[in-house]
Order: C-alpha cells, then structure tokens, then sequence
C-alpha cells in the first residue's frame, strides 16, 4: 500500500515535472498572434478559431455573450467591415498557469482606425482540449 | 504495477468526486458576501480581506495594478470616504471551477451613491490556501 501510494506520488509530480509551462506559453501566444494576424487581413472567421467553438464559450464586455455564435455576431456587429475593425495589437503582460491544462492570460488590445485609436485590457482563460489550447473565456475591457 | 496504476487512479478520482463544488461555491460566495457588508460599512480593512496578501495579487482596471498594497492604496483613491463608497451589490452570473483549487467567478458590482450610480462586471480568479479561498486575481470594468 505504502509502495502504491509512493509510485502513484511519483507518476504525479512527474506529469507535472515535465510540463514544460514555457513551452506551453509560446503555443498560447502562437494562438493569439494567428488572431492578430486573422484580425489584420480583416478575417474575423480566422480570428475566432481561437476561441472555444461551445455553446460554453463566454464573452463578457459590458455585458455576458454566451456561446461561440453568439461571440462572433457581436464581433460582426462592432466591426462590420475593415475601416472599424482598423490595425489589432496585442501586448501581453501575464501568464498565469492554472494547473498544467488552463492558464490565465492578461493583456491590453490596441486598434489603431482612422477615426480614433481604441485600446482596453483583457483576462482570457485558455484550455488546453485534445492538445490544443482554447480560449473559453474572454472579459474586455 | 497495474495494481499500483489502479490503485492510483482510485485515489485520485476519489479526490475529485469527494470534492463538493456546491460547498466551495457557497465558500466562495460567503467570502465575497463578507466583502459586500464589510463595503457597506465603510471597512475596506475588512474587505480586502478578501484579497490574497501578496504581492502577487494582480487587479485589473483600466491598467494593472500588481499587489496587495499597491491594490488597497487604490481603493483609497477611488474611495476616499463613505460617500464615496456608497452601497455595494454584487450579483454574481457564473462559477467556473478550473481544478478543484481554483475558481474563476463572474459577476457585475453596482454602487448606489447620491450622485450616480456606478455599475460594471467583473472576473475574479480565486484560489484555495491552506483550506481557504482568497482572491488572487481581479479584473474590474
């Protein structure tokens, strides 16, 4: 008993050991920089692939969005074509990982339009699902 | 070995399934109840309670705000008096379990005060201490 309950200690840790979490946050910030890039070609459906297709998915900005369909109509709405959707610049202040499979990310989002230069912040909760991280959360702000 | 394996795996899905998220749920909303009356009595020694005393607790308002002092000094800021204040209400939209140690919370907070009243959303992550639930991240808007 007291060797299973060593060996299972040691499966363990060593899963986490070997989570390397550096290599974790390059995958994430490859994630959003395709969103940057998707933005800036003015490919809104490119963009949103790096949200979590769910009915789960939340958005919040003044409000709660729920669900990816949803998520997408509102940003349709906001940036009906590319004069408002403008150049996308994320900065990326924070990792915070949340376990091995979810990790907090905290930035601040830049557009640079012809009428005027937006910017807030932002709190995404990514998951990592079948190898593949996800944002399942947004709040901006 | 699979006996090890197995024996593993009980222990730890036991661990999980033992875990009442309802009772962590109600831990965590009495905590932040704990904060809405100690607001409401112009404590904000009481209410920072709430927040993880580190240096590492991170708020987020229109920029980052890094740590427990830096946090509470902003208060005192924006809150220089009762008046200021005015009566919080928080109502709170959604608990998502990250683990069973951490907790991503989404609510609005709503201030009524003589001149205005001031309302917006928030996402807190919390994480369980030592038994305890703290709030270790903030983003307000």
């Amino acid at each position: 008993m007291n060797r299973s309950i060593f060996l299972c200690a040691v499966i363990f840790s060593g899963c986490t050991a070997s989570h390397d979490l550096k290599s974790e946050e390059k995958a994430i910030r490859d994630l959003l920089g395709r969103q940057e890039t998707a933005w800036n070609e003015g490919n809104i459906d490119t963009f949103m692939e790096g949200y979590w297709k769910s009915d789960s998915l939340m958005f919040i900005g003044k409000e709660i969005t729920r669900g990816w369909t949803a998520t997408i109509e509102g940003y349709r709405t906001r940036y009906p074509d590319r004069n408002a959707m403008g150049k996308l610049t994320f900065t990326f202040y924070d990792f915070e990982f949340v376990g091995a499979d979810a990790c907090l990310v905290t930035g601040r989002y830049q557009l640079k339009r012809t009428a005027d230069e937006p910017t807030g912040m932002f709190t995404l909760l990514l998951r990592k699902m079948d190898g593949k991280w996800t944002i399942v959360y947004d709040h901006t702000s």
